[in-house]
């Protein structure tokens, strides 16, 4: 397919990636940068442009992929009412590029990308939504040429998928960083973790991680939950997260 | 070496079968369910035994590895006065067991045990303490034989190092857990957050995981966040931590 990708951050470019990869062609990177377009159009063998005036007629695919708060702008300036126009967002609905064009849908791949790491596209979930069925096979087809795994969901799906992966992955990711912070208090290395981040995220590719949970919170072990707090005293954040989350976890489990 | 293991957890089913593996011998293994200790015994070559008075005197160390709250105990039972005697625990100082030997350390393995899964003992890095440089020299050739990485810590540093795992893996195993249930209330399959969970966790085998943060906190996308905030209404518990949690991340990012 011909693709235009409107947005350079961090999924506009692992997406744009693994499309020309697998044999998409882009067109043009649109960016409200003109710097970033070009920069990501270098990458991609495509045009950078940061005018709407030049945004090119002839693509099959028009994929806005920018920050939440920025979709309905820029769908606003979108110029061709009939030309296929998606977002990647999890939490912004479908219903926003309504005023923009005819044929909307939505493309969410579910991933966490940095800038400075290569993204393996093939285990990349995709749910995507569209209006019409029409548009859902044009969708299919394309979130089938670069991933194994392509999902219909509707919005309010996607959402309580998006929210599922910030729990799952950005603050598992923070709780991470102040791992690190606390070690680096007492002179240790973040080294020291990474086998045991490794292997916390192995397990659950084949358990539930309710039933691989371990630490004293589920032991309900109090003695060595109020050391920690201990320790923990006078960095009132971590404190108060560090209670929370193991009453939390007591809670779970002495339900289940 | 030979070997008695006081304990029949997940901590001294994985320890006692990474040092028969390595070619250690395993006389007992104690546990005070009889059952247990003849059940992971009869698993190490072992036998297993439930009465301090059956205890072996031949050992060349005996390793305590049972819950923090028991350690005491079961050191306070401990018959042999001169005999090279240590637990396993992070959080639990090396002076518990002053009054059961003459002879003490600790041999803390960070890693996260389950019974239901393999664990590869060479990646897990060994924080051992001792009170001679005799004891060390003797604690760190046994983790060299089943670990490539020892390090030696105080009671201190061992439990900043065992807090810091706590958010880094129990933590965020939790949050696997409460991804998991959001996506259960909306018909939807875990299967799909384990490409992300295990990604979060590769990239922070190369990245320090403050570089690699994303999602709606760290870009301070509050409109994302309210979003999810809106989502969550109801449940009280998941809300609290999401605000608390991403008002965290605001709060790190902005700082650095």
């Amino acid at each position: 397919m011909k693709v235009v990708l409107l947005g350079s951050g961090n999924v506009a470019t692992h997406l744009g990636k693994a499309l020309k990869e697998n044999h998409h062609t882009i067109l043009q990177v649109w960016s409200r940068s003109e710097e970033n377009a070009k920069e990501l159009g270098a990458q991609l063998s495509a045009e950078g442009i940061s005018s709407y005036d030049l945004l090119n007629p002839n693509a099959d695919i028009y994929i806005i992929s920018v920050p939440d708060t920025a979709i309905e702008g820029v769908s606003e300036s979108f110029p061709f009412k009939s030309k296929l126009l998606v977002h990647t967002s999890g939490t912004t609905g479908i219903e926003v590029l309504e005023k923009a064009s005819d044929k909307i849908g939505v493309f969410y791949p579910l991933q966490t990308f940095s800038k400075q790491r290569a993204v393996n596209f093939e285990i990349v979930p995709i749910a995507i939504e569209a209006r019409t069925s029409e548009i859902e096979s044009t969708l299919k087809e394309l979130a089938s040429s670069i991933s194994e795994t392509t999902v219909t969901f509707d919005s309010e799906k996607r959402k309580a998928l998006h929210v599922a992966a910030v729990f799952a992955c950005n603050f598992s990711n923070h709780f991470y960083t102040i791992a690190n912070g606390i070690l680096k208090d007492s002179g240790l290395d973040f080294g020291l973790l990474r086998p045991l981040i490794a292997e916390t995220s192995l397990k659950v590719q084949s358990f539930f991680p309710h039933e691989v949970q371990t630490g004293p919170a589920v032991r309900n072990d109090q003695i060595t939950v109020n050391k920690h707090l201990e320790f923990l005293k006078g960095k009132a954040e971590l404190e108060e997260l560090y209670k929370l989350i193991s009453q939390n976890i007591i809670n779970f489990h002495q339900k289940s």
